[in-house]
């Protein structure tokens, strides 16, 4: 982060969000209505054991199985329920700009650190051009120094990816509003060119896997934000906070190991059988269509080969 | 259509919506607002003008890129200004559950003559069994006698298709209530599967393209559902009303010609174009980001090499 933009965040009153950052998994009832008082309790573990932020309605979290309505009214649960609110990186990008815009601005409205923004994602192959117009008509229409936007390249799944271009046209027009990305590309030379560009200009980078976590931190990145935050936080931290140490590669290489267990099986079905086990709440385990939750097979043997591995989730169980 | 079927739509006092539907553009103010009186115009001249129904907010419509409530406002108002409401088949399939229950409810609550629905769209390589409980829910939601679901297989922007073992599936479930797909494949050899399997079982295929109608009637489809019916529904129509006749490949020669010109121009924006060209109403051509107007090189290209080619929208321009 450059002085400039120091000062515009002193400013603006506003200390940005870095760390470790979880797409929080959110929990339904039987009726597959989401769960507030779950989801809380489950925010709350998470910021005690290890998340610095929570990305809420990321794409782990099916928010995109959310309306627009269900979200806000999850969202204010948590800020009432006593999650403070600059912690929280809510994602707000919708298919439709008019959604982008009231999510957005109800997010900044409660005082929220940030917003995790994807593309309009339902129309593929558009030009830059198009998804600039998309993220400019949002932060003119929020209109509010308040916001932070993060923007969100997940082309594996969202198809339509954020391109360096964009990025810089973006950060041109509107730094310090404009205030970083995460980087769920997969791929460690797309984050290391977003690191090489930009991680000077104010503009924080966190990858999408905490399989990059350490090689990002060297690159100028701020943490990441990463599915399997929900489950494995503390151990993730643990590279964050002693990345310039000597024991940061043998902590990485155990936080990727562990990853890698878990990305065996469904990665959103997967996470939430591991917090219904660990938690002793088999609740947790319902998925919303069109995902599917894990069979009775897949959920013991992704426990075996996580509790072989050393993996606990202490205290979740209450 | 087989005689338990036919029994079935006249004991529900439905008749099912045959020919050319059109994927009808939405017009939008210059503050992007959907605007309600454009919209009933030309849903009116699109059924005065070859149009036995309107597919509104699909693809082509940039349905995507509007709210629930506005789908919803836009909806009302078409069916208040006189819009037949047997004759609409909105599209009303979202990413989240909840939303495609209310925008379902919400259209056979209007009396709409069917559905046409996307499968949830966002995340990639969902189980069938997952996109099952999607549609089985929407369906035992709403619970609506009335209702008339028809799948939307566009695999090249959803990426998210509708397999032929889904629609088995469905059709078993909910004979009469699944009433057929529109396939925007582009791949007549999904089409032509799908009519071999479905055609005699009371499940209607409409192809997502003008170039395969006849195809289609000829193998037992039920018509097409075609974004170039916005522009070109009279010479469609005239394949679809002449498709047993000596004519009918000459008609279907220059459809497909026709369509071929639209199809060289980036397709929402070309046919905002052309309405605006022929509606003399240069409003028409706004779009909403993602997508981007046609340049004025592009649109007088287009309108030039339509002219050659004898196109005419009669009537529009009032």
């Amino acid at each position: 982060m450059n002085t400039a933009t120091d000062s515009r965040n002193i400013a603006a009153g506003a200390k940005r969000i870095t760390g470790v950052l979880s797409p929080v998994v959110t929990p339904f009832k039987r009726d597959l209505s989401p769960d507030p008082e779950r989801y809380a309790r489950h925010c709350k573990w998470l910021l005690a054991h290890g998340c610095s932020g929570l990305a809420v309605f990321g794409t782990n979290s099916e928010a995109n199985s959310l309306s627009a309505d269900e979200r806000m009214i999850l969202l204010e649960h948590l800020v009432q329920s006593g999650v403070p609110p600059e912690k929280l990186m809510p994602g707000t990008g919708m298919c439709a700009l008019t959604d982008s815009v009231r999510l957005t601005a109800h997010a900044v409205g409660l005082g929220c650190g940030g917003v995790l923004m994807l593309p309009p994602f339902y129309y593929k192959g558009v030009p830059d051009e198009g998804l600039y117009r998309n993220f400019s008509e949002v932060i003119e229409r929020v209109g509010d120094a308040r916001l932070r936007l993060y923007l969100y390249h997940i082309p594996p799944v969202a198809q339509v990816g954020i391109s360096l271009g964009l990025i810089e046209r973006l950060l041109k027009a509107y730094p310090g509003t404009v205030a970083g990305a995460k980087d769920s590309s997969g791929d460690w030379s797309n984050t290391k060119a977003m690191l090489d560009a930009f991680a000077k200009h104010g503009f924080d980078i966190f990858p999408g896997s905490e399989v990059f976590l350490l090689d990002g931190l060297r690159g100028g990145g701020k943490g990441c934000i990463t599915a399997t935050g929900n489950v494995n936080s503390g151990a993730i931290d643990a590279v964050y906070r002693n990345w310039q140490t000597a024991e940061a590669d043998r902590l990485q290489a155990a936080i990727t190991a562990t990853r890698a267990i878990v990305q065996k099986y469904p990665m959103m079905a997967a996470l939430k059988a591991i917090v219904a086990h660990w938690g002793k709440d088999a609740q947790w385990a319902t998925v919303r269509p069109p995902l599917v939750e894990l069979t009775p097979g897949q959920r013991g043997s992704l426990a075996a080969e996580l509790v072989a591995d050393g993996f606990d989730m202490p205290g979740l169980a209450g």
